[in-house]
């Protein structure tokens, strides 16, 4: 790997903070301050200033491995986080999850009641929409075409909806590793995977290297989980910024309660080297980003 | 106004049966029955076999005014309506209007709970989305991405869901008419208007055609909304399908509580005749569907 590997570490993260800044800064100009009757409010609350913006990263450095349109990725990059943390607003509420602590902050519903909040997620899914098209010719018809279908498609019943109503519905079964893979790979996988397509969609790469990277999204997309799983029961509440635990609380079936601590974790490795070797199988000769990415996502304690 | 309209009413008539019946076998086949955890069944109980389809045909009429595509105007007529849709699930639950009736029937989470309900009206905002940007070209891609732009703008923020969040945050307030319009407009009105410029996106109206079919929108959404506050008061629950008198039971501001039963009724006459003038001023030369098309909205019983 080391010979392949031309990105540095202290490059990369300083890549990283210029794009998490201009995703910020994007989502800040984006999300209205002034919707009525504190929507806006509620949704900036539930959108800026936190999290790992992975999805967006990994939007950015797809497109930056394939050389395509930057601003048409930094639209895509918000898009998808809008719709990840509308997801998280819906799933925290109380005949969701019912939880009440999110990225180290009182949940939305918690902070600006129920129906606030399920308005400002449903609002949020709509503006991941409207971010994909603007009327300004900033992204040409084709690709914010491209883009919304894979969104769309990434987020609605066959990815991540229908992922949680599985895991909804598994709460107490103990699955096999099938079904749990299954869950997994629509509830989180989906989206991660469509984070990647995305980025490629704003460039043009060959069949070959579309391919490679729609398996390297679906390699990492799962390790993402995985690794959420081992971090849950690992982790404290105040490292996690969400509450911990709550899955084995919730009798909910794991990688952890299905494979066990152990197999969980070389699982995880596993599917970090899949995600490696379909980059190395891409063609593409610059993709160290997504390299590192991939091991972030599996080295990470939150 | 007889000698402009060409169409008749039996003609009229069998024109709605034949749209209602393709909208109704379009939604048929891409509402999925398959997704995972009953969620697909949650979503058909939703959408299908049910409500007067006004948005559908409203993007049909137009379509057909304009002389357009009427295969992409039917996913336009269809995505519309899974907004739509989406939009009455969410609105019943518990946090929200907390309504048990609907179309007749017990509301989605009643029938399917609450998690199940908010997860099904999430993945119907993602299908409208997915209906519009098939991968078979079916609909150009500078028109999908048109239609999802027209249709996230009227679904979110500055759309539907603000007016939503306003109607909540005036429950109790005594709005003037120029609140309760900024309301409405944004609540009903705009996504009535959406569907009529969906409708014209599928043609090539010139500018004029274009505005006059935006104002059309604007009055006959707007009519339906007061319509709709008319017939809260003086119909029983069995014609609305639907808990009647309920804005006067959740002390919710509307156009009766606020210009009388009278001056409202007055309100939507004028509504329909704007709506009228603004075809006669569009240049379109067989805009009878439409014509006839705002005087059901303003004549209608349910």
């Amino acid at each position: 790997m080391g010979g392949r590997l031309k990105v540095e570490v202290g490059v990369f993260d300083q890549w990283v903070l210029r794009a998490q800044a201009s995703v910020e800064q994007s989502l800040e100009r984006w999300v209205p301050a002034d919707a009525p009757a504190e929507l806006g409010e509620a949704m900036r609350y539930a959108v800026l200033g936190g999290g790992k913006r992975l999805r967006p990263l990994l939007v950015l450095a797809t497109c930056e491995v394939v050389r395509g349109d930057l601003n048409a990725a930094l639209r895509a990059a918000c898009a998808v986080e809008l719709i990840h943390a509308y997801s998280l607003v819906h799933d925290d509420m109380p005949c969701m999850d019912d939880d009440v602590l999110r990225r180290g902050k009182p949940t939305l519903h918690v902070e600006y009641g129920e129906a606030q909040a399920m308005l400002a997620g449903d609002a949020m899914q709509a503006l991941a929409f409207e971010v994909l098209t603007p009327d300004d010719g900033g992204i040409a018809p084709g690709l914010q075409a491209r883009l919304c279908g894979l969104l769309a498609r990434s987020a609605g019943h066959a990815g991540m909806a229908g992922g949680q109503a599985i895991d909804l519905a598994s709460v107490g079964l103990s699955l096999n590793e099938q079904a749990l893979r299954d869950m997994h790979r629509r509830k989180t996988g989906v989206l991660l995977q469509a984070s990647v397509l995305m980025g490629a969609a704003c460039g043009e790469p060959d069949p070959r290297a579309w391919q490679a990277l729609s398996e390297y999204g679906a390699a990492i997309g799962l390790a993402f989980q995985v690794v959420d799983d081992i971090l849950d029961v690992t982790q404290d509440s105040a490292v996690l910024g969400k509450t911990a635990g709550k899955d084995q609380d919730a009798n909910k079936p794991t990688y952890v309660s299905v494979l066990g601590l152990e197999r969980a974790r070389r699982y995880a490795v596993e599917l970090r080297d899949q995600a490696h070797a379909a980059l190395q199988a891409s063609g593409l000769t610059h993709a160290d980003l997504l390299h590192v990415l991939a091991d972030k996502v599996v080295e990470r304690d939150n």
